[in-house]
C-alpha cells in the first residue's frame, strides 16, 4: 500500500488554502487572517494539529480544528496571521504517532529549522494568465526562415537548412542559418495546432553570436531577424489568435561591441564607464564567466538602471509597451545580474524591474533564468518565478537518463546520474520546499533548453522520452517545450565529439540548437499526436494547471502524484520501465472510480482499493478521481 | 562497524581550514584563496573530488587534488576563492559510491539545494577569548545576597533566601529575594574554585518586575542591587581574576515605566512617542507577545536608535565603556527587535549595533538570545553568536529527558519527544548545518537557563546528569552552566501545578530561578567535582574548544563525535543507558591508542580495532586520541 498517501498533507493550493475562486494564489494583506487546511489520514495517528508561525521573529503556536471527519481521512483548519509580507508557517502533527512537523518538503519525524516553512505573500499575484499557460521556446535562428531579409549580419556564416549544426568555436557561434521572425508568422499554425498558449522567445538583439545573448543595442530588433516591425507583427499575430509573447533580456552584461561599452572603454570619466566594472581600464573588467566578449554590468550605476530598467523610459519597458507589447521577460542570467564580489544589488534590480513591469501592466511576466537552488530569489518579492532546471529538470533526467548514458546538465564535472522515484521525489521536495508555493506554480518546468541536451537524446527511446512529456505536462509549474520535442527532434545527436555528446564541455546547448524540421518525414508523429493531447487535456484541467501537489507512490521505477484543485483531483502515475501492479486505499484517496485522461483502461473499486495496472514497459498514465467514496 | 566514521569529512575549523595559528577561524578577505581539506576513508569509494562555490550567483567547480594517500584515508585539498564576503561552498564526491554531496550537515546521497553549504567569512572574527570561554549565567536576585541596600523597591515582595518560589502571577514576578552585585562579588571564590571563565549576568536596569527585563531605566544599574558602582565593582572583581562579565540588554522594547514610554504615552507629538509602536496613541501600541508592560520600540526612529545602540553615546556603547567595561552583551529578544510587520530592521540594527561595540574594542562579544532557528540572522554579518536553543539544547533534551516525564521547552504545544541518537544528530545537523561554522563555534551552547526547566529536573537522574553536562563542556560552542547546575540544583522541583512542572505554562523559568543553596550539605558534590573537571579538560583542551566535530558513531543511545584540532583530537562517548561495546576502525580513526581524560581505562588497538567498552548505565567518556595509526 502507498505509504505516502497515508501522510498528512498540505501545499499553499486553492485546494488547501481559501483562495478567491477566480485567483490562482491567495494573497493575504498584512493584517488578514487565511484559513489553511490539512488532510490527516487516520493512519497517520494524529489527533492534535497546529499551526506554527514566526510572528516579527517570535514562533507562535495556534490550534487547528478538526472541521472535516471521514471514514479515512479527517481535516483540520487553522488561521494564518499574516503578520509579514511573507508570511511562513508549517503544521505540528501530535497523536500516538509522535510529534511530527508537516513541512512544505514532506513530514518529518524531529525538530526542524524553518527551511521548509510554507509561505503565505502579500504581494501582488503573478498575473493569473501564467499558471494556466504552456509555453513554446523558440531559438530565433533556428526555426524557419521567413526571408525577412537577405542583408546577413558581416560575422555570420551562412548555413543551409539542413547543414549539420558545427560544434566547434567560432564556428559554432558564428554559423547562422537565417531563421527570423517572419519565419515564426508563418509557422503559427503549428503552435496553433500544438496547442500552446505562448512563445518564449530568445534575444532579438543585434548581436556577433548567433545565439544573440551578446546584445550589441538594446535600441532595435535585429534587422536580420525583421528588426522592430517584425516583432510588433510578430506579437499582433500571436495575440491575434490568443497566444502570449515572452521575451528575453540580459541585464547581467551587454556585448562588448554594445555602444555603451565602446563610450566606456573610450572614456574612463565617461557615464558608461560606470555601467561596467572595470578593474583596470580600458581592458582588464568583470564579465560573464570571464568571456571578455560579455562585460558585466554595475548595477550601481542609477543612469545604467534608468536606461535598462528602472523607469518608463527603460529598455524592460520598451518593449512591453506600444507596439511590440511582450507579455513578459525571460531574464537572462539572473542569478549573477546584480551580484558582483561584495556589492549584492540583486534584489535592488528585481524590486526596481518588477516596478516598472507592473507599471506598464500588471498582466506582464517576470521569469528569470536560474540553474541552481533560487530560495534566496524567491521570497515573494523579485521574480515570479525563475526556470526550475533545480526543481524540475535535474530530477526528472535523474529519474529519466537512458541506462549507460552519461550526460551532463549546466555545468559541473560529474554527469546526472540515475536515482530511483524516492530519491528523485527528495530532490524536487528539499528544492521546491524552500521556496513559496506561489513561485513554484509560476516557475518555469522544463525538459531541456537551448542551454541544454535535448530531451529526446537525454531519454535514448520514445517510451520514457512519452512519460517525461507527461511529467511535464501534467506537473506544477509553467511548462516549456523547446521547439522541435514535440516532434522527437534530436533523439540521434549528429556525430561529434563524445564530449560534446555529454555535454560537458558547452557544446551541448550548441548540439541542440538544430534547424527545426518542417518535413512531416522528419517527424515522430506519435510524440506530436501525445504531445497535442497532453496539452489539450491541461488546457481543460483546472487542477493539473493550477491544482496542488501530493506523491501518492515512490518507488525506484514508478512515480505517482495527485494534483488537487477543489473543482477536480487528478492522478499521474509514471513508470520509467516494467512494473507490477499497486494498489490505492480508495477512501484515503477519496475516489471510487479513476476516469481515464490517458489512453488506458478505468479503474473501479474493489473491496476498498483501487488497483493501477502493471505496465510492460515505461509508460505515463492519468486519471481523474471520481465518484468520492 | 560506526558508519559514520567511514563517511567523508570537512569542518570550517582549523583542522580542515587552512586558519593562522593564533586563530580560532580563517578570516579570508575578499579575493584571498583559502585551502580546505577533505578527509576521505577509502571506504566512502570516492576518487575524484571537486569543490563547488556560488560565485556572484553562479555555481563554480574546481578540482581537489589529493595531498594525502594513507592506509585507509585520503586527504583531498581545494582552493576556496572568497568572492562574496560570505563565500559558500560544498564538496562534490565521486567514484565508485556514486556522486554525493558533502555538505555541512552531512554526505547526501543525491542532489541537493545550497542551504547546507559551508560558508568562509571575511568579516572581522568575533573576539579571540570567546571560542575558549566557559560562562556562568547568574540570575541576579537569585544568587547571593550581599546587602547593598536595604532600600526594597516599592512593588517587591521580600522573600526570605530559603523561601519557596512563588509561582502565581502577579507574586511570581514581585517575589525578591533581594540578590545583588555584592553578593556576587563576595561569592567569586566559588566561580574560581569551579574554573569558569566569566559570567553573563541577566539584566541589573531598574524594573517593576524581579527578572528586570521590563527596563525602567537603562541611565543607571539598580541601585537595589548596588548601582553603578556595584557593577563597576562586579567588573573590576572580575576582571582582576582574569574572567569577563558579559551584560543583559533588551533592544525589543522596555518596560511600560521607562521614561522614555511615559513621555511618549504624554505627547504624540514627543520624539519619544517615535521610539514605540503606537497603533492608537496612547494606549494601544504593540508590545512583546502583547503583554502591555512591554512595549516595543520602532527601530525607524533614528533618535532611538542612537540613544540605544548606534555610536558612542549609546546604552551598549556606555556599559562596555569605563568603568564597568562589560566584555560583551547578550541581547535579549533579539530575534524580534527591528521586526514588526512589513519592517524589519532586524539586520540594520545588528550591523549598527556591531560597529558600536567594535568602536569600544574588538574584544567585546555579541551574542543574541534566540530560541528557535537563527540562520536569517547568523549569515557572518550580524551577532557573533545566538543562545544555541534551537542547535544544542532541544535535541540534548529530546535524547536525555527522563523517560516518561513531559517536559516542554520554550514554548509550543508538545512536549520534548525522547529521540534515537541519529535523529538528534540529524536535528543538530539540519540546524547547525546552515550557518557558518565561526557562528556555530561562537554560539552559546546551554543546558537550560532562566527560561527553562532546569537540568537537572529534566535530565531525571544523576547518570543522565551528568551525561548531559559532558556533552556541555565537550561540544563545539560556548558552553554556559545557569547558576546552581554545578551543584545539581532543581532535581527535585518544589511542589507545583502539573502544568508548571511540565513547563507548558510560562511558570517553568519562574520554578527554575530558585535562590542558590550556599549551604554544602545542600550540593550534590559529585556534580560540583565533575563539573571542576570537566571545566578544567576543556580549558586545556585546544580540541574540546576550537576543534572541528565528526560524528563517529550514532545508534539510539550512544552518541559519540570526534573533537579535532590540528594539535589534538578528542573523542567523546555519550551513552544514555547501559550499552554494548562497539569498535572503531583504529586506521579509519588515526589512532592506535585511546588515552582517557575522563574516569575509564585506556584503550589499545587490536587487530585494527579500538574496542569502547559497554556500560552499565549511562555514562559519558573522554578519550585523547594516541599514536597515530
Amino acid at each position: 500500500m502507498a505509504e505516502e498517501l497515508l501522510r498528512a498533507h498540505h501545499d499553499g493550493s486553492p485546494a488547501h488554502v481559501d483562495t478567491p475562486a477566480d485567483q490562482v494564489v491567495a494573497t493575504p494583506p498584512i493584517g488578514a487572517r487565511t484559513r489553511v487546511r490539512v488532510s490527516v489520514p487516520h493512519a497517520a495517528q494524529v489527533d492534535r494539529v497546529h499551526v506554527r508561525a514566526v510572528e516579527d521573529g517570535e514562533p507562535v503556536h495556534r490550534p487547528a480544528r478538526r472541521v472535516g471527519r471521514g471514514t479515512a481521512v479527517d481535516v483540520y483548519e487553522a488561521e494564518v496571521h499574516q503578520v509579514t509580507p511573507t508570511q511562513r508557517y508549517r503544521f505540528e502533527l501530535d497523536g500516538a504517532g509522535g510529534t511530527r512537523w508537516l513541512t512544505q518538503a514532506g513530514t518529518v519525524e524531529h525538530e526542524v529549522p524553518d527551511t521548509w516553512d510554507f509561505a503565505l505573500c502579500a504581494q501582488p499575484a503573478p498575473p493569473r494568465w501564467v499558471a494556466d499557460a504552456a509555453l513554446y521556446q523558440i531559438f530565433p535562428d533556428r526555426f524557419a526562415r521567413g526571408g525577412a531579409s537577405e542583408d546577413w549580419p558581416s560575422w555570420a556564416e551562412p548555413a543551409a537548412w539542413d547543414e549539420p549544426v558545427a560544434t566547434s568555436y567560432p564556428a559554432s557561434m558564428h554559423q547562422l542559418y537565417g531563421g527570423d521572425l517572419l519565419g515564426i508568422v508563418q509557422r503559427l499554425e503549428h503552435l496553433t495546432h500544438l496547442g500552446v498558449s505562448g512563445v518564449y522567445l530568445t534575444p532579438i538583439f543585434p548581436s556577433i553570436e548567433n545565439h544573440r545573448y551578446a546584445a550589441a543595442s538594446f535600441d532595435a530588433v535585429d534587422a536580420f531577424l525583421g528588426g522592430d516591425a517584425g516583432l510588433a507583427e510578430l506579437s499582433a499575430a500571436l495575440h491575434a489568435r490568443g497566444l502570449v509573447l515572452i521575451g528575453d533580456l540580459t541585464l547581467n552584461h551587454s556585448g562588448s561591441t554594445h555602444p555603451w561599452f565602446l563610450a566606456a572603454q573610450a572614456d574612463a570619466a565617461s557615464e558608461e564607464a560606470g555601467y561596467y566594472h572595470f578593474i583596470e581600464h580600458p581592458h582588464r573588467y568583470h564579465a560573464w564567466q570571464g568571456v571578455t566578449t560579455l562585460p558585466k554590468f554595475d548595477h550601481r550605476s542609477p543612469a545604467l538602471r534608468a536606461r535598462l530598467y528602472d523607469g518608463p523610459g527603460s529598455v524592460a519597458a520598451r518593449y512591453l509597451d506600444a507596439p511590440f507589447h511582450l507579455d513578459g521577460w525571460r531574464i537572462d542570467a539572473a542569478n549573477m545580474a546584480g551580484r558582483q564580489g561584495a556589492t549584492d544589488l540583486a534584489h535592488d534590480l528585481q524590486r526596481a524591474l518588477l516596478a516598472t513591469v507592473r507599471a506598464v501592466g500588471d498582466d506582464r511576466y517576470l521569469l528569470a533564468e536560474h540553474c541552481h537552488d533560487a530560495t534566496v530569489d524567491l521570497q515573494g518579492e523579485g521574480w515570479h518565478g525563475t526556470m526550475d532546471y533545480a526543481g524540475f529538470t535535474r530530477p526528472v533526467w535523474s529519474w529519466l537518463v537512458a541506462p549507460g548514458r552519461d550526460v551532463h546538465l549546466l555545468g559541473g564535472p560529474a554527469p546526472v546520474r540515475r536515482r530511483g522515484g524516492r530519491e528523485v521525489a527528495r530532490m524536487i521536495d528539499l528544492v521546491r520546499g524552500q521556496i513559496p508555493w506561489r513561485s513554484v506554480i509560476h516557475g518555469m518546468t522544463l525538459l531541456g533548453s537551448h542551454d541544454t541536451l535535448r530531451w529526446a537524446f537525454v531519454a535514448g527511446d520514445r517510451d520514457r522520452r512519452h512519460v517525461g512529456l507527461t511529467w511535464l505536462l501534467t506537473f506544477a509549474g509553467v511548462p516549456s517545450l523547446f521547439y522541435g520535442d514535440e516532434v522527437g527532434l534530436g533523439g540521434a545527436l549528429p556525430a561529434a565529439d563524445p564530449d560534446a555528446r555529454a555535454g560537458g564541455t558547452g557544446a551541448a546547448d550548441v548540439l541542440t540548437r538544430q534547424p527545426m524540421p518542417w518535413d512531416p518525414d522528419a517527424w515522430d508523429h506519435d510524440t506530436h499526436d501525445l504531445v497535442r493531447r497532453l496539452l489539450r487535456m491541461r488546457a481543460g484541467s483546472p487542477a493539473l494547471r493550477r491544482g496542488g501537489l501530493r506523491w501518492v507512490h515512490l518507488d525506484d521505477d514508478v512515480i505517482a502524484y495527485l494534483r488537487l484543485h477543489p473543482d477536480e483531483q487528478v492522478l499521474v502515475v509514471l513508470a520509467r520501465q516494467q512494473t507490477g501492479a499497486f494498489d490505492l486505499d480508495a477512501e484515503v484517496l477519496g475516489a471510487r472510480t479513476l476516469e481515464p485522461m490517458t489512453d488506458q483502461a478505468r479503474v473501479t473499486v474493489r473491496e476498498g482499493r483501487l488497483r493501477i495496472p502493471a505496465t510492460e514497459r515505461a509508460a505515463a498514465r492519468v486519471w481523474r478521481l471520481g465518484a468520492t467514496a
